[in-house]
Order: structure tokens, then C-alpha cells, then sequence
């Protein structure tokens, strides 16, 4: 057995059955180990930000991580963008990165790069395998590392005579770490807060987020006053009609820093100690008041479910009384607005569907008309880097079969990594994309007004994604996927509702006047 | 004045006045600056892949670089293939890197990234400004080690305060480096072997690719029965009939060890001891015979084109005598082949054109038979890193105005950075791009054959572009270009011929059956 069979025989050994990928030739031993070993779904990205999101998204749904197999140096880092989502949303991935083999690459040849050097920057374990004997035993280091909490992508770099060369041995899954329990003084620590009679805001993040969680949160919340809220961007949140309703921290710098004025006691739940998103001149960095007093009762690696199990009990609140869900509203009309659009989609989202996040500016009132929509997990762009939407859609569909997803996506970010919109062809994925085409970065036009700064000819020429207006429909049909135009809230209604009942995917232009 | 604005008049003081860009919020001061700041050519590109290769392909026409603006990390990540293939290159690009406020990257907000570890795989220079006075310094920093024989990738961050306080100042250039001449004793060396009565070959590259070097080689070529060959891949070569022909070492492996097989003296002239792109089992990495002795005439740093010239009188050869051009063939007729391919863009290529080559496998006899078109001038993938031909066919425009750009560009490597058309067309830039739709990764099949191994159906599938099949006459529609799709030489010729004819930029799906 070579190295690369010994790879793959240890990833399905592992409960690793899902590969993305976008191979070179440095991978060429394990793509033909693919022709030899059964059970390997493989699924083939056109460039490596679509892998590296597909990834992502597949994981979220799937609760086990994906394999993603990515050519040499510049390959890897074509995925570096959402590695990055994936590392600040704490996403497992086994990322394997082919290399030029070990006795090659000191003669430097053209494509040798910094491989560990990109990998590093994403990565929460990263080790190269000089020989096939290794190859085994690092891969379920490398699965162990992933799932390791709070998760995260463990990169594996296979030069390429270690996946050729026989003496490969396939290696035992390793044993799972699971989350830590909170400390019983960080639940005491909770209780005095929730008792002390000041504001008191709950910030959950990560597994807490699930409806177990969630429901936990909202017990202590009935029992004490406190508020509940999440993170701006959250790997997955369950939401919708009958979920007890967290709302989120908001993006613009203004509106987060008056979110959180009110408290005088912030409990963090799997959640950081929250920060702006950028610096902003005279402006906080951290967005707690200074005053406020910051508990935290679960790390991102501890068990922030058990540790709001255990508070609620500790609080002797009682169990939910489940409430009356929220009344859905109905379709809007006429023009489109994100108020509007925001509507439209608490109306007619499909039941258990999958949303994927990724509106920016035109998405603002979204998250909370969405706590009125039929239950659903919503997954957010956990790092900022833009352009996860397309991909992670096309991997949450796989990760998460029988549910719609609806990608909700800006254009200017879907631009970075339209290559996703073949693969969800290809595999014939249940996605629905309503791609949100108002022909600019509006984002920029806020952040610049946020600096101060009034927007002149060059700068609106740079956020302006016109002269010519991207035809989506085209785009869409040149990728293989069937679309049409909205360009009022009625037509919007009619194709969403018919993307949904289909079988795979469709895109909708919201044409934004 | 800001260190926003210290930086653009810095720029423009050292003689660079165009910049590529997909900024984000840490840049937007100097988007600001832009709007403040006349003389400065800003184009953008919805992708920063598109970014770096369209400077790389600017500065191989325009003799200079041009400054490239894009967002922090994982913005500065996306890039990072096509600055790869511009260090590989040695092409110069001054990369400007906005990264968060000095006094907010210690909070690890969601976006901040390993900025300095992403630029350092790429780069030749690395350096950060804390401070907005230092920003006009560094800058012509920059410029200077941008510009430095060889000529590679510089990289000034800039943390988003060091833009916008007050302070800055704009720099004086520095004074550039020169190439270093060869050394007599070098000149000697290449002297003996070429009257050693063994065979000799000498291996071009870098700027004695230019005509001026060509020439003065032919000379040498001429006086002693020396044979000239080139890198396997260039930077930019003069090419076309009437330039003395000069070969190029072949991509396949067993073609490559053939053709250097005959000599037992190897002059390298800007070239590297050539080396395999991958390795292979059973085969050698280098590609020079170990029994033959390498001669360095010139190192990439040094002034290559002086050292012919040196080497060219010291072996006293005559003046090149004009030898009658190479006759034009006539077009292909009939079915697409490779062959036909490289008959007919011999055939047809207008005068003084660029030739982009990022063909691939279906372009191999391309460069030989194009030594009988019109003279022009050749690019080509310098680091092995497949999506820079879209790109840098869009940065040459605008860094060769008056010159049709011909892109010969496979289907596979055109996805990874196919937003470039945009640019194209939002610029207006004379840009015909024939892309070559095999619907496959062909060059795997070949690389898993030369590893000895069979596909079977994994690998056919991952090697495969089909279900469904790209239509690029509709993707090059969905980004604003016109389009049109040949399945004859005759369609060929004629969309060939009209699209060289019109004004901006216009594209060819060549139908490889």
C-alpha cells in the first residue's frame, strides 16, 4: 500500500467519507488512489476558495469535518480566504495539501512556495509527512487535531513521493478531546451576576447557539431579566418561529456599541469578549462599556451547553414554557427594499431550510425578520473574509441533504468565488441563491462615512461595480445553473417559491433599484 | 497631508502612476486619498487575483511597476497565486497592504490575519509602517527593491491609522540599481566552451529574451554552431518572424531531457540550471545531463544583454546578417487541432501583438509555429501557478496601449480568475481571448501517465470540466464582453480576424472536439 491509499483508508477509518478538491499533479498518486479505494464521496471545485468554503459549509451541517485536497504552495493559498472563515468559526477541516516531493523541492523547481508558511496562518496543527510510513498515523492526528474543541484546520502537507512511494500504513482513529466542562466557579461567578439586580447581557457563540442551548439561555434569561444575545457572526444558530429569540450584535460600529451600553454585566457563552470589526478613528475597539463587568462561563473550547444546563439549574429557573411561535408575516410587494426583502423571506422560507448569510448591507434587518420564518439553522461569514457564501452553500447542502439552502448573497462578495455555482450543478444540489445585485460595494460607502470621509469621484468609482452591470442570469446559465430576474417583490415571490420546490439549484437576480 | 496621501505622491514621484485594487475598510483612507490625489490611473478588479496579475502583466509591458492596493490578509491571500508567478517572474510590483489600526490588531478582531506571513512567501521586501511619517519612505523603499535586479514583489503594509493620521511625508525616489555586469571571468568561461568544438547550448532568459539580446546571441550562435534555447517559461520574449529563432525547453518531462540531452556545455544567461517541474519517478531533476558542465554567463540579477554583446565581440562574430523571414503559413482549414491551432494564430496574428500564453497542452507546438507570424511579443506562465493569463492579458493592455492582446488561454486555468473579463471590459482594453474549451484538466491525464499510473473513473471525473460543460460565450456575456464560439478553423479565422479589428475586448470559445 502506498502512501496515498494508506491516507485515504485512515480518512473513512476516521469517519471522513467527503473530499473537496481541486488536485494537481503534486496530488496525482492519491487522485489515483480514489480509482482503488471505495467510499470517498469527491467532489470537484474549479478553484480553491470554492473548496476551502465548500469545506465549511459541510462541516456546519454535517457536524464532522471534510477532507479538502488542494494542490502545492499557490494552490493552498487560493484557499487561505475561507480557511480563514473556517478558523474563526472554529470549523474542522483536514485540509491535505500536496508538495513537491522531499528530494525535489531543494532543487527549488518554479512552483515550490511557501506552503507552510500560507498554512500556518489558518491553521491550529500543521506537519509535513517526509515518508508513506507517516502518512497514516498524521492523518488521524490531523482529524483529531480538527474536531480537537473548539475546532479548527489541521493541514497536512503530503510531498509527493510520500504518497507514492509503498510502505503506507493505515492508522486507528484516534480518540475524540472532548469540550471541557465550565468550572464550578465560573457558574457561581454567573449566578452572582444574574442575581446582583444590574443589566446583564448573556453573548452565546458557537454550540451554544443549537437549540439545546438556546433553550437553556432562555430559561435563564425568564428567570433573571438578563438579555440574550450572539455573536454578529455565528457559525450556525438555530432561528426561526418557535426558537426562542437571540437576536445579534449589529455590524455597524454605532449601533453595536449602543446594543451593549445598557449592561453592567456581560456573560460570554462559547463568545469573545466582543471587538469592533475594525478601528474606527475615536471610536472604542472593544465593544463592552468599560464599566461593564465581563464573565466568562464557557471558553470557545469548554461545553457552553452543559455550562448553561448547569446555570439554569443552578438559578432554579424553571423549564420554557413554550410560547406562542411568532406570527409570519406576509409576502411584501412592490418595490424592493431589505425591509421588503426581509419580509418576503420570513414568509416564504421553506421549512428547515438552511440559510447561508452572506447579505452584508442589504441583509441588515434580516436576522431579525428571520425569527419569524419556519424554523431554520442560519450560518454567517465568521471571519469576514468575503466570498464563503457561494461555497458554503454548496457544502451545507451536501453536509445537510434534504434541506433547501438559501444563500442570500451580496454581489459584490459572490464575485470572489463564482466558480461554486458549477459544482452545485454538478452535483445537483438543492440550493436556492438570491443573489442580491445592487451593482456596488455598498459596504465601502458606510465605512467610509463611518472614517469620516465623503466619497469623491475615485472612491465611488472603485465601490461602483457598474460600467457594465454584471448579468447574473448570464453568469449563472454560463456555470450551468438555471436563474431568473426579480425586479419587484411579486416576482421575487414567484420564483422563490418555484426555486424551492425544484430539484437542485436556481439562482434568483434581486435586481436592488 | 495624511499617510494616505504621503503614499500616493510618493507612488507618483517615483514614476508609478497606475494602480490595480480591491480595497476594503483599512484601505479607505487611501481610496480617500485618491479622490484628493490627480495623476493616478486606479483600475479596478472584483477579484484580487485579478489584481496581482494584471500588474504582473502591466510591468512586463510597461518596463515599470505598478502599485497594487488590496485588503488586509486574507485579501492580500487571494492574490497570492499570481504574485507568485510575478516573483517566479522577477517581475516588479510595488503591493500596498492595508492591516488593522496599529492599537487594534492586539485585539485580534474577526478579519485581522498573518498578513507578514502570507506577504513573505511572495516577496522580495516585507515592511510594515507604524507610523504615518514613515509611510513616504518606505514607499520609495518599495519602488527601489521592487525594481532591484532580478525585480520582484515588494510589500508595504500599511495598519489603517498610518494612512489616515496626519503626518506623513512624501519621499524623494531612490536611486534604482542597476544590473551588475557579467564579469570577465565569466565572459572567458563561456569564451572556451564555445571553442571547446563540444556541443553547446546556450539557455536564454529574463531581459535577454529582448531583441538587443537575441540578436547578440545570434551572433554567437552564428560564429561558433552553438545552439539557443529559452526557459520553458518567460517572462516576455520578442518572437515573430524576422527575430532569430530561439526554442524553448519543453514542458514534458522526457521531451525536456531530449532536447538538452546532445550538449555537453550548458550557458546560462539569465537562466536557472533548469530543473524539472515536478518530480518523477525513476526520472532526474535536473534536466542538464549530469555529465555536462554548467557555465553561468549571467545571473538573473545581472545585465544579461551586455554579456552577449560582450561575449558576441569577444569571440569576434560578425554582424548578424538578415536571414529572409520565416514564410507565414496560410490558415488551417477544417477540424481544431493543436496543430491547426498554432497554423492559423501563425497565420493571422496582427502586427506587433502580445501574445498571452497560458494554453497548456493545447498550445505545445504553439511557440514554434508562431516564429512565422508577425513579429510581437510572448508571455508566459513564469510560476506554474495556472490563472494568470486572464489577468495579466488585462494588465499588459493598459501597460502596452496600441498593441491587441491575444490571450491563448485553456479553460481550466481561465476559471480560476475569470473576473478579469470584467476588467476587460469595464476599461475598454483590446484584449482577444481564445479560449481553448477541452472541458477537461488535460495536462493530468498526461502528468498521471507520466507517474505511471491509469485514470480510472475517480480520476476521469476529477479530471473532467463536463456535466455540465461551461458555456463562455454566456459567461463572457455575464461579465460584458462579447463572445462568439468557433468549431471550425474557418469560424476561427474569421471571429479572429474581426475581433483583432474592433476596439476593446472580445472572446473566442474555441470548441476543441
Amino acid at each position: 500500500m502506498n502512501g496515498a491509499e494508506s491516507l485515504l483508508r485512515t480518512l473513512l477509518a476516521c469517519g471522513i467519507d467527503t473530499v473537496f478538491a481541486n488536485p494537481g499533479t503534486t496530488e496525482m498518486h492519491i487522485v489515483s488512489a480514489l480509482d482503488r479505494v471505495p467510499g470517498m464521496r469527491v467532489v470537484l471545485a474549479t478553484f480553491e476558495g470554492v473548496v476551502a468554503g465548500a469545506a465549511d459549509g459541510y462541516a456546519r451541517m454535517a457536524g464532522k469535518p471534510a477532507a479538502t485536497l488542494l494542490h502545492c504552495g499557490p494552490g493552498l493559498a487560493n484557499g487561505l480566504a475561507n480557511f480563514h472563515n473556517a478558523r474563526r468559526g472554529h470549523v474542522p477541516i483536514v485540509s491535505i495539501v500536496g508538495d513537491q516531493a522531499t528530494y525535489h523541492k531543494p532543487l527549488d523547481p518554479l512552483l515550490a512556495a511557501d506552503t507552510i508558511g500560507f498554512a500556518s496562518g489558518v491553521s491550529t496543527w500543521v506537519r509535513t509527512a517526509h515518508h508513506p510510513s507517516q502518512v497514516g498515523a498524521y492523518t488521524a492526528e490531523a482529524v483529531q487535531a480538527a474536531t480537537a474543541p473548539p475546532g479548527g484546520v489541521a493541514t497536512l502537507i503530503l510531498p509527493s513521493d510520500a504518497s507514492w512511494s509503498e510502505g503506507g500504513v493505515v492508522a486507528e482513529p484516534l480518540p475524540p478531546f472532548p469540550p471541557a466542562p465550565a468550572g464550578e466557579a465560573a457558574i457561581a461567578e454567573a449566578v452572582n451576576a444574574l442575581r446582583s439586580g444590574e443589566p446583564t447581557i448573556i453573548i452565546l457563540a458557537g454550540a451554544a447557539l443549537g437549540r439545546p442551548g438556546i433553550d437553556h439561555a432562555a430559561r435563564v434569561a425568564a428567570a433573571t431579566g438578563a438579555d440574550l444575545i450572539a455573536e454578529t457572526f455565528n457559525t450556525r444558530a438555530a432561528h426561526g418561529a418557535g426558537v426562542p429569540d437571540v437576536g445579534r450584535i449589529p455590524y455597524p460600529i454605532d449601533a453595536a456599541l449602543a446594543a451593549l451600553a445598557p449592561y453592567r454585566h456581560t456573560i460570554l457563552v462559547g463568545a469573545r469578549d466582543p471587538v469592533a470589526f475594525f478601528a474606527y478613528p475615536g471610536k472604542p475597539g472593544r465593544q463592552v462599556p468599560a464599566q461593564a463587568k465581563v464573565h466568562i462561563l464557557a471558553h470557545p473550547e469548554d461545553d457552553g451547553v452543559d455550562a448553561l444546563a448547569r446555570l439554569a439549574d443552578a438559578l432554579g429557573a424553571p423549564a420554557l414554557v413554550s410560547q406562542p411561535a411568532a406570527q409570519r408575516p406576509e409576502p411584501a410587494q412592490g418595490a424592493i427594499t431589505p425591509a421588503a426583502f426581509a419580509q418576503s423571506l420570513a414568509a416564504l422560507l421553506p421549512k428547515n431550510a438552511v440559510v447561508v448569510d452572506e447579505a452584508l448591507t442589504f441583509g441588515f434587518p434580516l436576522y431579525a425578520a428571520l425569527a419569524a420564518a419556519a424554523p431554520h439553522d442560519c450560518l454567517q461569514l465568521t471571519g469576514g473574509a468575503i466570498g464563503d457564501g457561494l461555497p458554503m452553500s454548496t457544502g451545507a447542502a451536501i453536509g445537510a441533504p434534504g434541506r433547501r439552502i438559501v444563500d442570500v448573497q451580496a454581489d459584490g462578495s459572490a464575485l470572489y468565488t463564482i466558480q461554486a455555482l458549477w459544482t452545485q450543478a454538478r452535483e445537483k444540489l438543492d440550493v436556492t441563491t438570491v443573489l442580491l445585485s445592487n451593482r456596488r460595494y455598498e459596504i465601502l460607502f458606510g465605512e467610509l462615512a463611518g472614517l469620516g470621509a465623503q466619497a469623491g469621484p475615485a472612491s465611488r468609482d472603485l465601490f461602483s461595480l457598474g460600467r457594465p452591470d454584471h448579468d447574473w442570469v448570464k453568469l449563472a446559465a454560463g456555470f450551468g445553473v438555471e436563474g431568473a430576474r426579480a425586479e419587484t417583490m411579486e416576482q421575487f415571490a414567484d420564483l422563490f417559491g418555484s426555486a424551492n420546490r425544484r430539484s437542485g439549484p436556481f439562482l434568483i437576480e434581486l435586481v436592488i433599484p
